[in-house]
C-alpha cells in the first residue's frame, strides 16, 4: 500500500488546512499516513528562513489567504489566532508522545481546533490539559512524558530525519525521499504515493 | 465581464507555470486578463524577502517542484535554466512596451520558452532580438523604446500599483483589491473573479 509521511510543526499556520483534512483525503486515495511532528523552527533558524516575523506585508497576506483557503475547504475560521506559539515546544513534545503511542491524528486535530477556532496559544499554561482529557488521555501522565528526555530526543530525531530529506517548512509530505512542501501540494503528494505504489 | 490582473516579473521562476497556461484558463473561465509586468525584485529587496539566493536547500526544492509541476501541467522542462536573470531589467522594460502596445501575452510566452526550454538568460546580449523578430516586432525599435525613460517610468508605476495592493511576489493575481499569490492560486483567483462579476 502507498505510504505518505506528514512532517509538521505545532505552530505552523498553513498546517491547519492540512491536519483537518489529510486523513480523509489519504483514506480516499488508499494511502496510509504517518504523522511525524518535527521542529521546523530549528531548521528555519539554521537556514535563516524567516517567512513572516519581519515581513508584515507578507504576514497580512498569509492570514487573508488562510481565511479564504479555510473557506474553500469548508473549514472553520475565527480570525487570526495567537502567533507565534509553543516557544518551549511543549505541544510539539506532546505530539511526540502521541505519535509514539498512536493517537497523534486525533490530538493534532483537537490541538489545531483549539488554536485556530478558540484562540488558545498551544503550549501556554493550561492549554493542553483539556485537549488531552477530552481525548481520554491522562493530562498529568502525558505532560510528564512530554517533559521527559525521551520526548525531547524523539523530537530531535524526527527533526534530523526531516533535515536529511531536505525539508525546510511545514507541512511537508514525504513519499520515500520525494518531498512536497505546503498544504497546496497535498494532491500532488497523494498522486505520487499512489503511482509509486503501483510501479 | 470578470477581470483578472496578472502581476509578474520576467525572472520569477514559478511564473513560468502561469504564463504558459493562464490565457487558456482565463478564457475558459470567461475572465478577461490584463498582463502587468512589475519589478518584484525592488519590492522584495525593500521587504528583505530573499526566498532562494541564500537558501540552497529551499532553492534545490524549488527546481524539483517546478519540474514536477511543469509535468503535471503538460509543460516542457529542460533542467534548471540560468538564474537569476535580467539584472538590468531590459526584459522587464520590453514587457512594458509590449503591455502598452497590446502584444504582451505572446511576448511573455516566447520569452519564458526561450528562458526555460532553451536556457537563454533573458536580458543578456542578443537574447531578446530573435524573440521579438519572431513575433513580427522590429527588435531595434522595441529595444530603443524599452531603453527609453518612458518604459522605465511605466515599470515604476506598475511596481507602485503592485506595492499599493500589498503584492510581494510573482506571479500575483489581482481581482480588484483581492490578491492571490503564486501559480498555485490561479484557480482560486479565477473563481473569485467569476463570483465578483456575478454578484
Amino acid at each position: 500500500m502507498a505510504g505518505l509521511d506528514l512532517f509538521f510543526f505545532y505552530g505552523s499556520t498553513y498546517t491547519y488546512l492540512t491536519v483537518m483534512r489529510v486523513e480523509t483525503r489519504a483514506a480516499a486515495a488508499g494511502v496510509t499516513l504517518r504523522w511525524r511532528p518535527f521542529n521546523v523552527r530549528a531548521i528555519m533558524v539554521e537556514q535563516q528562513n524567516i517567512p513572516f516575523a519581519d515581513k508584515p506585508v507578507k504576514a497580512a497576506y498569509m492570514w487573508r489567504d488562510l481565511e479564504r483557503r479555510a473557506g474553500r475547504h469548508g473549514l472553520g475560521w475565527a480570525g487570526a489566532p495567537p502567533y507565534p506559539i509553543d516557544r518551549e515546544l511543549l505541544a510539539n513534545r506532546v505530539g511526540q508522545v502521541a505519535a509514539e503511542e498512536g493517537w497523534c491524528a486525533g490530538f493534532t486535530r483537537s490541538a489545531y481546533r483549539a488554536w485556530f477556532l478558540e484562540g488558545r496559544a498551544l503550549g501556554a499554561a493550561g492549554t493542553l490539559e483539556p485537549i488531552l482529557a477530552e481525548l481520554g488521555q491522562d493530562p498529568a501522565r502525558v505532560l510528564a512524558a512530554a517533559r521527559s528526555e525521551a520526548a525531547a530526543e524523539r523530537l530531535e530525531r524526527e527533526t534530523d530525519a526531516a533535515r536529511a530529506l531536505g525539508i525546510f517548512g511545514s507541512p511537508t509530505f514525504a513519499v520515500g525521499s520525494e518531498i512536497f512542501w505546503g498544504d497546496d501540494r497535498l494532491d500532488d503528494a497523494l498522486d505520487w504515493a499512489r503511482q509509486s505504489a503501483a510501479s
